[in-house]
Order: structure tokens, then sequence, then C-alpha cells
């Protein structure tokens, strides 16, 4: 990290920045409102610190040690450059504010008129944010893959479908990009795009995801620890993006036998994430219990420990979809969740 | 199981245990309000139940699969034997009833004055039942094993405190029995007999324990998938104590790196467990977390999952103590949790 | 699986796979020596397959219930197809068959220099292919990323190396693919296309790499259960390439404490993974254990678990490697090891 | 530690012994060649070694760390008290010595001409040590629990039975105590006591069996870390007892789905504990797998890996056992394991 003088001027800045480049190494440049930081993106175990120390402008300059310090809540505080929770803005909804914001939708988009009833619904609900899955990650070739699967077309006809549900019922949309050829396309037709648990390691992915500028949904790999979910974050922020939304969606369960939940939801993992970083952090109960009657004690735990929000698959008939039938709830039963969660929020945010 | 008939006298329920006997296995009997089950303990896989339902007073004879049959909701719903939920009195606090139980107290107990101002000050937070360990569980020979470890004598000591305590502040007192040898003498001076996590295996130690009639708080496994847990609750079960309360206490982390809780807090096997049966469930967020800064929001996201209670180790002044210094918090910050659990609850019990 | 009467037609073979697509299904035509044999590839829950049993030509239509039948040894029996084992070519090497194959190299390419000296001496000592990294999958953004992380030329370079000093050595090569926007580029220099441990669950990857139809090494991922892992290879078999080369590279350790071993080597997985499918499998002991001191016997054990092969980092002088370094052999260990393994393969290969 | 002086006298070692008595702590003592050194048990964090230095023929004394000090290599050689490996010695069998050792018997012990004719069979195939199940740890209070649940009198005659074939076929015994009340009684019978995996915490047990200063077999938990199993085995080695002879038997299986092998055989644990303590290491490929079809080739692995010995569950018709039955091999297939084995182990010894 670069600590630059409160009267460094852009020169002296870019003259800093010049001197990183020399390392092979990238510049984060975060302007705080009392100074400039210039954080060091790459391998800073080579760099003289004591050179740049001594350059024109610059007030501090020294090693950092944690993989994810451009994302890191301690680095922040102490340079002054973000407040206690970032505030991601998608459309006209705040995540990391005062208020909780809920995500909902089918799974797997199927029709036009499949989603745009459950958009109307979750909506009418209280949801905040409209989800579809149009490319689905499967761990079988011979499953549904979604309507990405059907080429081009197919894929871009079901993304208008989400953008205009979007529109019509006032939600900014999230779907997952699952590989890199499908970024541009994806980024075109929605608010927010999220990188699923299966590529949370895929840092080509990221870096890709991160330069469409769009805010993303990022969700933790079932069998990542804390510290790696960050430093895969930072992925994300060393291309400059830190509109990133965390969401904690289930870990690899533990013990022999049959698994009484599909993951072990790991909602310990929500503050202590709140204690390491400043990015606003969700759950996902759907993915984590995979289980309807267990979605709302567990929605209403998660904003106990302290989410700032909640992805909830909903479906009108939820037998009838053709993927994560068993896990997903119906709007009314989502009204419910989203009532309790909202005065569960309001007795902790004291 | 087999079902009696209504009118099913006691001579041909005494029948029907001494064929159960042929077999090398023992009877549970369970008295409903209408009818007589016997439940089979052991190995009935070469029972003959045609033969069982041709004995007089027998309405119906028939193998059950599961491990954890006698404790199971779903037998004992269709068996008319419990309620939804099995209420376990120690003194006159009710485990699994209308009310939050909530259990506190020092990890170690370290001398007479140590445990009396925690009793006294746990009391005045709101806490019902007063905890303190004597035989501890340790990882290392080389650490401090508690009062239980100087002898029949020192440990005698310890839980006569224990017990005085108890009396002196009205609670009913637990601590854990770690050994088959330690039994009878904690049987003495405590209400409720703790099995812990590292025991929870011990088939012996859980039979010895049950023998003793008392009210058992069994600590589920960091490496135990949740139908293991319920089938070694069983072994408590199948000695006639169905006075079981479960406790969720976190099971392994998960991923490479640092761990940022001591243990995953599996909040979702409390409601998951409580589909399956009717006894109480807690959790103790002071051992799944090992973080005093985390124990506010998790003691509120247990409670929103559905747990009946929580454990949680307090100390004036956490980091003098012995042990667990880390994960200790301070009466005053119990009574913040204990109040916004009262009120999550009064929510969540819609 | 639609098998084809032996005297089927050309004709009557396209036929039912224009029938497949109408479903949306793909066709995967084998062709055994007595017989064809259409795998569908995607969802056949609804197929019709009496209507597919009536088409002419067709000897037996029936649905298979496994999500890697298109590699499965039963199926592959079954039908004819496969002898026990697949020998995956790559140059003049043979992976799967009679002998042992090992492949060595740096973990990093670092230079040009480096890297022909590497070669040199590990075909010396022994090994049949040579292996090094360019694209590095890292758990840091500020961890050295190889010389991949150069810009496209950088790269091409560094693949040129490769490619020469393969040439040069009379070895085949491989490296990793980590993006898809990356697959061109590494085709065009290497003859085995390896996908690494991380990225086991992109599934567009691995589809994009297949295409290629180069020889795929196939690294399991640290949280992936064996039939997770067959199913993501069945991404790739669904794309027409069948040469793959499994690779077991450990999983994630379990228990409290420091990790005694980088992974846990999973190595009942090799046995238990060739009874599953007719492909071959090998070994990574460098990536499973992180020590160098454990190399040795580590090998010696998974050439007897089975193994057709290992893949061994070398390095003429480990302590100066930018990555990896506690974890490289020299290439007289290198030595070593092969002529331990290949006597110990003589033994099981009774 | 306190290193004496080679000199030192009696009463100045007895003298010692008592100062650490004064902490609370035990004393270990062990009699090198040249030297005697003697360990504390126990918290020595507030032990004033500056003190103990000054005593009368002390030569050295410091704190040690490692919570595993006793069975420590890296201690034991720098104060010159151990060789390389401890050899524990069963009747006239050396474990951990130059030749390997292989422990074979039923699961469970189930009738006396059962047994007999397996022992007879395994010896003829080259068992060295017979083991036989009575008090069988089981997940399920339903399931046969063994002989040792037919009160004292049915143990003691299965006891007898395994004592008597031990005798007729020349080969030490071993058995499995699950609780302290059967210590005395399995002492009485048998020349080695094994401690399960399940009961690896219990460390009451634990403490219990190793002052019968009977050899142990010390199996590790599947969930426990290296560390945390070698800190256990400490608990044996803190009552004098070192003839402790480990065994990795399996931990738990990581990844989503059925598991192709009961537990994940760590068979990299093998080289790690040895280089970590000078005890033995055996393994167990019977529970580790559960699979009959791959014994042979992890037989072979763990051998390679370095272990010691194997134990290996054997029947003479295994489809007919009560317990375990698609784990066991045949005595003729044992046969065919050790053979490999041998071989292996003289490949491997160089």
């Amino acid at each position: 990290m670069i600590i630059m003088n409160s009267e460094a001027t852009k020169e002296e800045i870019a003259d800093v920045v010049e001197e990183i480049k020399k390392y092979g190494l990238k510049a984060d440049i975060s302007r705080g409102e009392y100074r400039t930081v210039i954080g060091l993106i790459g391998d800073e175990s080579k760099v003289d610190f004591a050179h740049f120390a001594a350059l024109p402008g610059v007030k501090e300059a020294r090693g950092v040690e944690t993989p994810y310090k451009l994302i890191s809540k301690e680095y922040s505080k102490r340079f002054g450059l973000e407040s206690e929770r970032r505030v991601v803005q998608a459309g006209n909804i705040s995540i990391g504010g005062d208020n909780l914001v809920f995500i909902a939708g089918p799974c797997t988009i199927e029709s036009k008129p499949q989603l745009f009833r459950i958009a109307e619904e979750v909506k009418k609900a209280g949801a905040h944010i409209l989800r579809g899955g149009i490319f689905k990650p499967r761990s079988s070739v011979h499953s549904f893959q979604g309507l990405g699967a059907n080429g081009r077309a197919g894929a871009e006809e079901a993304l208008k479908w989400l953008h205009d549900a979007g529109q019509k019922f006032e939600m900014p949309v999230v779907t997952e990009v699952r590989g890199e050829t499908q970024i541009d396309l994806v980024a075109e037709y929605t608010d927010i795009m999220q990188i699923g648990a299966r590529n949370m390691y895929d840092q080509d992915l990221l870096a890709g995801v991160a330069r469409t500028n769009k805010p993303i949904l990022f969700k933790r790999h079932f069998g990542a620890g804390i510290g790696e979910f960050l430093s895969f974050a930072e992925y994300i922020a060393a291309e400059g993006n830190k509109d990133i939304i965390l969401c904690e969606r289930g870990i690899l369960p533990v013990g022999k036998g049959k698994d009484y939940t599909r993951y072990t939801f790991d909602l310990a993992a929500i503050p202590a994430i709140q204690k390491e970083t400043y990015l606003p952090v969700i759950a996902d109960p759907s993915h984590a219990t995979g289980r309807r009657d267990l979605i709302f004690n567990m929605s209403c735990a998660a904003i106990a420990a302290g989410a700032s929000g909640l992805m909830i698959e909903t479906h009108y008939n939820p037998s009838e979809a053709l993927v994560d039938a068993q896990q997903m709830i119906t709007p009314d039963e989502l009204k419910e969740v989203i009532d309790a969660c909202l005065r569960i929020h309001q007795l902790i945010a004291r």
C-alpha cells in the first residue's frame, strides 16, 4: 500500500503508478476524502518500499501480507477509504445499506409466462431483485442445462425475458455467467452478474466479469474456506471493480450417512466475513438447505446472523419446476419469510 | 414395534416381553394414552413378526428400519406416544416447552468464589441453568484438565460447589461426565448430566449415564452426521431414558487455510433434527464459533433457526479464565443476548 | 443407449441420430467391432425408448441412469465398445497401457534455460512427458501467476519453449489451460491439455478444451466426490473426446489443527475409479502431499494402488523455484522414484 | 523436559520428581544409555524452569511446546532416548522392527468353531497376530453388538476362545476394549489391547487401558487430524506406557454423492506420522475401504507408503459374517496380499 500526501498532485500519483508497473504489478487507486491510497496488485515480495517512500508526494509505503487487502476492512479503515460497509447499487436498489434486500425468482427460466408470473408474484411478496437461471451449472451433462444451452439465440431470448420482466415489475435482474464467452451477452441484459459457487475458483472468469463494471454477486464454493473465498473476491477487486456482493450458500456436509441438508449452511461465516471486509454479505438458504421446509427458519437465522439480504428460489408451483423442485417455495411463503426477516432485522439492528 | 390392543393385560404385555428376550433383544415399553407400544432394542433382522402378531393382546407387529426409532417423531406420532415435542424437566425448569432455556456459567470451575460470583451474575442476566466444567476433555494431556483431575476428593469438592451454587441461586446445574467411573459421583451432585462432543460415540458411557435416569445433555460430535448423532442418542433411549436434550455445538470446518470460526455452526441441523425426533434441541454458540465477538449474532441465529435454548460460556473476566478465554462473554453481554433471543423467539413462535 | 443391429446401415444410424436431435439431445456414436452404439447426451428422462426400439436397424433401446454412462466401464463392456482400459496416445507415449508413464517438469516455467535444463534432466531420469505451468491458478491475485500473465505474447513465448523442449528431448508436453480464451493458443503448442483441480467444475472450459480433440489430463477437484469427478469427465466425453486421463491430486484434509500434508491423497480412489471407468488414472503426489520428503513413499504407494502413471514436479534446485518450492524433488530423486515404481508395478501387474 | 547429568544419583532424580509434583504435574522418567530425561506431564506453562536447572544433578531444564512431546521423535532423538523406531513386543512378535506384521481374523467372533477355523487359516496364510471383535462399537443400538453384549460371562467365554486360539496357533491376540469397565477382563486374556477409532478421544479409557501396561493398538478417529491423533496417543504415553501401535484406518470422505469407499484411506499420514514419532504405524485397509475388491491394492499401497504392518479382516466365508461382510477377504486372498506386501517391503526397505 502506498499512501499519498493529501496535497499529492496527479503527476505524483501517476509517477508512483509508473514505478509500480516497473515491477510487473498493477495499481489500484482508491481516493478517500482526505488522501489517495495506491494498492499494489500482484506479488509485492520483491518490491522496495523504501524507494517508494522516498518518491515525491508519498506519505507512507509498506507491504501488506493479507491476500485480500483490496477488500479488507482493516486496511480500508486505516486509510479512511470506505465506511464500515460498502453499499452496492443495482438500479435503484442498495445492497449493504440499512435495508434488507431480497432476491427471488425461479431457479431456472423455463418460459416467458413462467418468468413473468413469478416476477409479478415475488414483487408483490416484497422481493427487490429478480433472479432466474439461464446458463445452469449442472453436475450431469445429462441434466437440463437451462435455456442458455439452446445456442446464442436461445440464450438471448431468455435474457430478454429476464430484462423485460425486470423492467415491467421494476426490479433489477441477476443471472449467472458460467463461462467467459457468455460475459458480453449477459452483461447486456442484466443489472447484476452472478458467479456461481462452482466457478468461484475460475480466476479468468472472475476477471472477465469484473471488467464489465457491473455489480457482481459472488458465491462461495462449497469446498472453500473463508480466507479462500475472500482471496478470490480479491481477483474481482483487482480489476478495479469493488461492487461485489458476497453470498454464503452452504459448504460440504461433514459425517457419514445421508445428508439431512443439501449442504451445511455456514451462517457464522456471515459475521466472520463482515469483520474482514467492507463488502456486503447475503445468504442463499435455498441451495444451502435444499429443503423447502427449512427455508423459513434458516432465512430468519441468516438475517439474525447479520446478512444484508437473501436470495431465495421461488415458484408458483415448485413441484413442476425442471430444476431444484424440492427447495423452492411459493410466493406466499416468500412473503411470510420476508415479513419475519424484516422484523428480526429491526430487532438486531439496534 | 409391537402395538398392543388398548385392552391388553399386564400379563399379555409381559408375555410379549418374554418372547422378545428369547431373541436376545430388550424391550422398550411406551405407554400412550390409548395403547401400549413395545419397541425392540437390538438387531431385529431375524425376528418373526408374524409370530408376534399372533400373540394375545397384540394389535400389530412389524419391523422398523430406522436406527433411531425410539426417539423418532414419526413413530411416536403414528403410535400416539408423544406430543410434537418432549418437554424435559430439570428441577423446576422445562426444556423443550414454550419458553427458551439459557444455560450459562464458566467453561471450567476454578474456585468456589469464581463459581459463585458467576452463578449470581448469570442468574441476574436471565439464565435458568448453571453450567461449569469439572472433568474437562482436553486435546492435550499437557493442558489444564479441570478440578476433576485432582482425585476423587478434588472432584467431589468442585461438584459440591456446583451443587451449592445451584441451590443458592435457584438454578438446576449441569456438568460433563467424561468417563464411566465418574458417573456415580457426578449423578450425586447434578441435575443434568452432560455428555460432551468428544464422547458422543462412547456407547458404554452413554448407557451408563442413561441409567442414572437423570436428564442428559447430549452433544453432537464434530465429525458426526445428523443420522449418526440420532443413532447414538438412541443408545440412551434404549436404556429407558428419554430425557435427552440434544445440542448442536459445531462440526469440522471445511476448506484450506486458517479457520475463522472454531467449528462450523450447523444451524440448519436444528430444524432438521426437530423434524426427525421429538427431543428438544439446543445450541452452543461458544464452542461452535470460539469467538466472543460472534456470540450475539449466532445466538440470535440459533434461536431463529428454532433452538429451544442455548448454552453459553460466561465469565466476569473472560481473559483470566484458564480455558476458552477467547470465547466467553460477560454476564452483561449475556443479558443482551438473552433479551434479543427472547424477542426473536416471540417473533418466530407465531 | 441405442444399440444398432450389426447390419444397420449408415442411413439407419443417421435416422436414429435425427430422432435423438428432435428431443434436443446430442448423439454419441461408438463403433465397436461388432456393432454400433449410440449414446444420448442430455436429459433423457422424457425419451420414448419404445419408439426408438421400433426404428429400423435398432436392436435395443433403453435409458441409462448413471451420469457418467459414456465413460462407464460397465456400459462399455456390455456393448463391447472398449477393452478393459482405454489407452490414450500422446505422441509416441501410451497412457493406460502396459507401461507406467511418468510426467515431470517444473511447477512453473520461469525461463527458457530453466525449462531446458529440467527437461534434459527429467528425460535422463526416465520421464516420458514434460510438464510446465504457464497459466498458473493461484489462491492469491498477489502471487506470481506464471508467464501466461504476461499478455498473449509472453504466454506464447513460454508455450514455444515448452514445445521446443519437448521436441528436443523427445517428450510430448502438457500444460494447464485455465480459461476459455487460452484454449486455442495452448492447443497450438502442446500434446496434452491439462484442466486443473480448481477448474474441474467449469463445464464450459471442459467442453471447449474437449473440442480441440487433444488428450486431456483432467484433475479431480479437492472438494469433489468420485461420482462428481466422473460426471464432469463426462462433459468432456460428451463432446466426442474420450482421450481423458484422470488424475487424483488430493482432497480436502479432515480434522482440526495444522495439516501435515497439503491435501489428503485419496489413493483408494484410483482402483475405485478404475472399477467404474475404462479411462486411465494417474496420480500427482506433489500437490497431494505438498512435501518433498513424502514423494518417494507416496509415489510407490500410488503405483501399488494401481495408478497408470505419475505427475511429479521436478526442479534441479527446488528451493529457488518461484512456486511450490517445498514440494519439488530433484531429477536424481525422480530417478529413484521411477526405478522403485517400475519394480513395484512389475510386482503388482501379475 | 529436565535432562539429568550422567552421574545424577537416584536421590537427585527423586528430588526433581518431588519438585515436579509440587506443580500438580506428573513425571515421565526415561532412562537412556547415557542420561536420564524427566518429562513433565500436565500444564507446564507456570513451571519455573530456571529453578529446576539449578537443582543438583540437573544438566538442563526447559519447556516443550508440542502436545505430544513424550512420543516425539525429535525430542527422543535430541535426548538420545529412543532409536529411530520403537519396536513394540507382543509375545514373540515385534511390531515396528525389520519385519512386517500382519494382524488377521474375523471382524467379530461369532462362535468357537468360527474363530478356530479362521485362526488356523490365517496362520497358514502368514498372519502373525490374531484379531477378533467381542465388544463391537456399532452405529446402531439395533445392530449385533458382539458376544461382549452377552453379559460378563458371555464376554469372558469369547475372550477365552480368543486366548485359546492364540495359544493353539501360536499367535498373540488382540481385541477392542470399548469401555472402562471392560479393561480388566480384556487385559486378562489378550496380548494387545485395541482402542477403536470411535473411542480415540476417550481420554479416561485411554489412561485406563494404558495402565494395564499391555501394548496398545490405537486407531485414529475418522474426524481427527494427525496432530490430534498424536496428542491423544500422548494420553497413553503419559501413563508410562509407550508400547503404542498407531493405526490409520480411514477418515471422513469429502464431497457430495455416494461414497465409493467407506472412508478415505489417508496413506500419506503413515510417513507423515513416522516423521513425528518413533512409534510404529500400521494400517487397516478393511475399514478404510470397506470393499473386499480394493484390499489387495490398498494393502500394497499401505506397505509402499511405509506401514509396519496391516490389520485385515478375514473370514473363510465373508458373506455369512454378521458384521462387515462386504469388506472381509478369504484366507487365500490374505495369502496373496501378504506375499505381495512382503515383496514390496523388500523393495522399499532399501
